[in-house]
């Protein structure tokens, strides 16, 4: 029993990146709307992975979500993901 | 008439943030100027998704939209929308 | 007769952006060259349509046509762009 | 005679745009090398299309070619240009 | 045990540029998540080919981990190595 | 042998712009790993070719290979760069 809480806990613990489940399990999307979703959700990890600190993140989030240039810059990120989502699903069509 | 006009102000109110309808229902579009148009839409939301405040977002339009540096960026982020929609319309060949 | 009119002047209303004639019927050119012209015309859309004031954007003209960042900022825009219309017409090959 | 003369000097004439030979005739190369010099050309063209006057281009030149930031600038204009040309020759594949 | 020790150390040793294994020996990856990890990978190998020299790195890297326009940029470069690994993985389509 | 040294000199003297074997034969390469080798290649040509002098060159390789931005926006030229060989190299699929 030790070594079962021993192991959830192991594999819980936040020093292992290995989630149970997967934060990207497919790019495969109903609708466009769910594709443009998802290509946030990709440029967002972006940033995360680069900074792993959540403070830090959290810091610098006022920041560029109020200055132009960094907005254009985060929107050309997501424009680069969903071309690569709407490739994946075919641009959705019928 | 009356039923016409309060339709009309109804459908343009700003008021209504959460349409019932998709805002990206298809990336199919009839011509390549229309597609520039969603080209244009899609860059767009790709800001107002990352900066979700309206008044933040109003704040900064006039700044962004008077600096060369930023018109140009955002030009680009049109440009990759447009390459994809381009894309998933097999660029309007007929 | 009334409702004719009002149709026709809500059509041609400056409100509604569709012109008679679309600026861009087509990304079929004859040759290369003819496809860097349209790229041109492309990036130089992006920029109109993010910044509707023309005063505005003559007044910016002299400052990134001026500029060494901008200059090549604005070359990658147009780069983007060539690369669909080279696709769009198969590279223009015979 | 005076003709002839007179002809050759209009052609000629800078205040020409329409050359008798285009600049962009195909985006075929023999060779990569050729490909990747097609790719400077067309990098080149962007900024001279944006920037028309040579004196602000020549004193631009110095500025630009001397600055960190602005030759990755430049090299990554390039880099889409010969994504282009690359494609377009079927990646000069035997 | 000593000579495997010895090994063990040879192999990890930094002064050994050449390792025995490749740091990249395929585009696959089982899925997305994984292909998201590559794709990390490749971006920062860019950035440790331009700059072999590890202090300067790690010098560098509180500065552009915390600063929202480089984050941003990280990101974009994570976005672009993404989409060539997920069309190298037929974008995990079943 | 004096005219074999005179030619050895020749040939590797920097006032010939075209060596005698081509710097860039193809876009094949065995393993992703000498693809991504390829794309710094490309990545640096692109410098040194708007930046034809080495003394320039060699003046700016400190600053940009220093500041964090610039290493960035180095790794997104080589991400532009090794998409194009790995489609031209079908992504080194078995």
């Amino acid at each position: 029993m030790t070594t079962l809480i021993f192991l959830a806990l192991l594999l819980n613990s936040p020093l292992h990146a290995e989630e149970a489940e997967s934060w990207l399990p497919s790019l495969q999307t109903q609708t466009p709307e769910e594709g443009f979703q998802l290509a946030l959700t990709l440029a967002r990890k972006g940033v995360t992975e680069t900074q792993g600190d959540p403070e830090v993140l959290h810091g610098e989030r006022p920041k560029y979500s109020q200055d132009a240039e960094s907005l254009i810059a985060a929107s050309q990120v997501v424009a680069t993901h969903f071309q690569t989502i709407a490739a994946a699903n075919d641009y959705w069509r019928d």
